[in-house]
């Protein structure tokens, strides 16, 4: 469901819409009523059809957009969220692992929320992601990749100043980004031989320590013993040379050392269509890459297609999971 | 001529066999011997015409290469760089300079040179830039542009360590770097209100003080300071989101805080045709965005794009510059 104040429940609607035809089912974890109102107030005509459980949802979603119901207490207004409602948005997510966890569903993808209206509502949780593995009592720390169909990118760091970010790389922190990111791309996407490409720090990788040392004293060495684990890893490339078309050829993901050289490259490349995905839980979860867009919700005008790209993803990611096993 | 172990002999040959059916009439300083045999050695049928002034390129730039000779005591051996030849480089250079000032030319490209090779010769300054600088006697601190047809780019720090880079900057580097780079959109590109964009440094541009703060302390009074000056800019902006198609129609020039966070959307976008132009010198000055290319010296195997486009946009300022003035 995510935040049911934001355009998370219009982005649903409009990804069945899409997608009904295909075979992506999905079914959500929502108020059926509220989502009929808003079809209507959007004017998509959208059948909705309460189901009871996920094996239900294969047999309806070609004539309409399965529900499992989770009912909102307070009435939804676009663009305000209310914390009377948190317990019912965190419910979602709960069941939703749940479902995956007990293999009556493929994949997690999750809608937007706005973590400070569920802070309100008593979550304690620094994050969707946490609470995540935290449902589904992993202890591994997850990371985030993000997808479009050119790249895949892993920042190393993310939500640091720049300043921290440099303070916060340490070998381990690089070498559990990189076999998670080696893992999760032969387990879930289906990829024999993953070749990783890594980024330097500094311009230029640092050129022989000329601009910056990290290379020389953290990033070489670290690759170095990941290659003697068996890991097939080009780098630390410039980070400025390494996301032309030509270049992206050469390897199936590329980790990078913070959030704006990661983000760079992929935004620049495809705004709309990038998809998050959360590697190192148990299950796949991905999620649009954007929030709830409260100043747009409830409108019409939301883009569906990072959500619709997110479920394609996930489903994609099953499929492969699946031959994997 | 750049240096003439490097591939710069070739990319002249190809840019002359590119554009001499256009109106890029250009002329190099360089040995008419060695470029004739260079074209003999690579089966390029381009035939050299030894000229005495610049004025003399215009006639026959249609039918033949226009050389200014510059003779090189020894002999040229591609892929190494002869410290014998170096005062005939960085003759080259100075002699460049002379016809732009003196109004027998209208701007200067240069090919690689290798710094290390020069500073044997007895080269003492930094870099290319600066010695250009020197010779034109003078006193502002230049700033490097890279242009594509998508793009322009000004990094506000170049060669530094990421580190160095977060300390190096202050108020006068950022509003130095903004005010050249508005004052060239007029003068040297013929935009009449330039519009600036101007990234933070932080992920999400700091998030109002969560991650980092040097938007907060540093860009955002500077910026605001600039704006009462008359100079349109917006920004501090968030580098992920900036770089995008439809970004990219809000503004004539990107001017990003460090190395890759300028050089990641550049060359992701477009690797083959970047331009480097030095703005803040007395002269409009382009360069290909690359360098020497020992490796691939005298093969007949260097990708020329760059470098045709550097005199393109040499031409296309040439012209702004004049319609300007």
């Amino acid at each position: 469901m995510g935040d049911p104040a934001g355009i998370g429940g219009e982005l649903t609607l409009k990804a069945w819409q899409k997608l009904h035809t295909k075979r992506a089912p999905f079914f959500v974890i929502d108020c059926p009523n509220r989502l009929k109102k808003l079809a209507t107030d959007l004017s998509l005509k959208i059948p909705i059809k309460e189901i009871l459980s996920p094996a239900d949802a294969l047999d309806c979603f070609g004539q309409a957009l399965p529900v499992i119901p989770e009912e909102l207490p307070e009435p939804v207004i676009a663009g305000i969220g209310d914390p009377g409602n948190g317990a019912a948005v965190i419910n979602s997510i709960k069941r939703s692992v749940h479902f995956v966890l007990n293999n009556e569903a493929s994949a997690v993808v999750t809608n937007p929320i706005n973590k400070a209206v569920l802070y309100q509502s008593g979550f304690d949780h620094p994050g969707h992601t946490e609470y995540l593995a935290d449902v589904a009592n992993s202890k591994t720390t997850s990371i985030m990749m993000l997808a479009s169909k050119q790249l895949r990118v892993i920042p190393v760091t993310i939500h640091l100043s720049l300043e921290q970010a440099i303070k916060k790389l340490d070998s381990s922190l690089i070498a559990h980004t990189i076999r998670t990111a080696h893992e999760a791309l032969i387990q879930d996407f289906g990829i024999g031989a993953p070749r990783v490409a890594v980024s330097g720090l500094n311009p230029h990788a640092g050129e022989n320590g000329s601009m910056g040392t990290e290379e020389i004293d953290l990033i070489i060495p670290t690759l170095e013993s990941l290659r003697n684990e068996g890991i097939n890893i080009k780098g630390p490339l410039p980070a400025d040379t390494m996301f032309h078309a030509n270049a992206r050829e050469e390897y199936d993901v590329a980790v990078c050392m913070y959030h704006d050289q990661a983000l760079i490259p992929i935004k620049t490349l495809d705004f709309d269509n990038g998809v998050n995905i959360t590697l190192g839980l148990p299950f796949i979860r991905t999620s649009p890459d954007h929030g709830t867009a409260y100043n747009i919700a409830g409108k019409g005008i939301a883009n569906p297609s990072s959500f619709i790209a997110a479920i394609e993803m996930a489903v994609t990611m099953a499929k492969a999971k699946n031959e994997t096993h």
